[in-house]
């Protein structure tokens, strides 16, 4: 029986399994796809301090190596389903099962898609889900944001105070969105609204030069802000009955669910910002929590 | 007048200058010694996910590089005095008056010493003030703790876990702490507890070998953790009544003081862990705050 199973290893899952190990707790990771999970499809990184002007796969690659150096315990195996036990619980994965005390659940979310051709292929390259990792790449020249909710409405509020200018692409007539925020939007010079249009293609060879809309307009930009919502990755735990209406983990101040034992940290738990370090903050918590839980029993 | 001035650049001020700085905010950082802060005083961190097996130097290098690579602007100051002023405060360095409309305190904290020789030369060659950081370099060793507050039996039982023997080195004839912890420290089959003891010299060429005590004793050891307390390092804000009775700074959820517009992050501010990603997620997250402030004012 282990002490802790992580399952996911993205930064948070990463930085809970070097404290496990360090705390000498006999620690089992699970990562069904690639060691740093989303870390892999960013082109890259200025914010990680101490790293600066890294690939997502360069980080993923060094935190792999730490993995490795600690000699941390991990299987690539998908998740299927957990199952409440005696002093514990029983994971069951796509090759195994495996009985342990603690669990910390850190498989991310993922963001929704426009479901585009070239989308994938210059996601990092002018297209992000993330203005406060990547607005800074866009100082002083011209974006698109797609959507039109409360996120969407802060990330170009954000991007307002770096590029030149934003254009907001909204399906609907009016937001739906009720708070000052809107007004603040609206009325901000860089900001032009562009409603009931859709973004029918994404235009660019190695870098995003342009897209165009439904009505056939094309609009010249270095970068495209897709905030259509995210799908967190739970289809594992939803027999747990731990998570809020959109998805997202429920976790008390130690990130610990009302699962006694069960951790959530990292993208999975909502926050005012998705960001490495406050993933792998939120992963060190957790598992310093769990560790004093156990010599302190 | 800036936008933010940073005042210590630790991890904590670090990473709030660089999420500032791609912000856009017009910011500037004031450090009075070494840009890394207390990093440079640690002899190996592994810890710190991505660069395993760093020296604090060179991690405190590899920040400063971050720093400059972004142009961060930065200046080697000592903080004398803040003084509120009309929209924002007035901060008074040893060489020069600033108006910046935010603050950002990152100046962290002092481990108390025991005073004695070889301490401060022993420091991360044995002798440690963190047994979550270092506790799992003495892995099947001996180690010393020297006191008998609440962090230190804490960190017995985290070290107990790990270690293969614990001299808890106290000077008085019993706990004072009212905690079930007591029971649990005393009855640990690795943790003995010398009473009515203290450590009166600490002997090691390069590494710590053994301590003598006042009885004259001699102990061999590999580590020292020695936990009489620390020092919040605020003396240039003493006028500015936001501290707690133990010197840390008070902050709300988003990490500002009762004085509107300054923050408090990292190891200013109490917690169960003083970790590097921690104070460091303290940072970004009261840079972000006071970038959503300024933009959606």
């Amino acid at each position: 029986m282990f002490d802790l199973v992580i399952i996911g290893m993205g930064p948070g899952g990463i930085a809970a399994s070097i404290y496990a190990k360090r705390g000498n707790l006999n620690v089992l990771c699970l990562e069904k796809n690639m060691l740093g999970g989303e870390l892999n499809y960013i082109d890259k990184i200025d914010n990680y301090p101490g790293l600066n002007n890294i690939t997502g796969s360069s980080l993923a690659y060094k935190l792999m190596e730490h993995i490795d150096e600690l000699n941390i315990n991990y299987k690539i195996e998908s998740v299927i389903d957990i199952n409440k036990i005696d002093n514990g619980y029983e994971i069951i994965s796509n090759k195994n099962k495996y009985l342990t005390k603690n669990i910390i659940l850190a498989t991310g979310r993922v963001a929704k898609k426009l479901g585009l051709e070239n989308e994938d292929r210059l996601l990092g390259r002018g297209i992000s889900h993330c203005a406060v990792c990547d607005g800074a790449f866009f100082k002083n020249k011209n974006v698109c944001i797609v959507g039109g909710g409360m996120s969407a409405l802060q990330e170009a509020l954000y991007l307002a105070n770096i590029v030149n200018k934003i254009y907001i692409i909204y399906r609907k007539d009016k937001f739906n969105v009720t708070s000052s925020i809107v007004d603040k939007v609206i009325n901000n010079p860089k900001i032009e609204v562009i409603y009931n249009e859709e973004v029918k293609a994404i235009n660019g060879n190695e870098y995003l030069e342009s897209v165009t809309l439904k009505s056939g307009k094309l609009i010249n930009t270095s970068g495209l802000f897709i905030y259509i919502g995210y799908t967190p990755s739970v289809n594992y735990i939803k027999n747990l009955d731990i998570l809020d209406n959109d998805g997202y983990a429920l976790v008390n101040n130690n990130f610990e669910t009302k699962c006694k034992g069960i951790y959530a940290v990292g993208d999975l738990v909502k926050k005012d910002t998705y960001q490495i370090v406050l993933a792998m903050a939120d992963g060190i918590r957790a598992s310093l929590d769990i560790i004093n839980k156990i010599v302190e029993k």
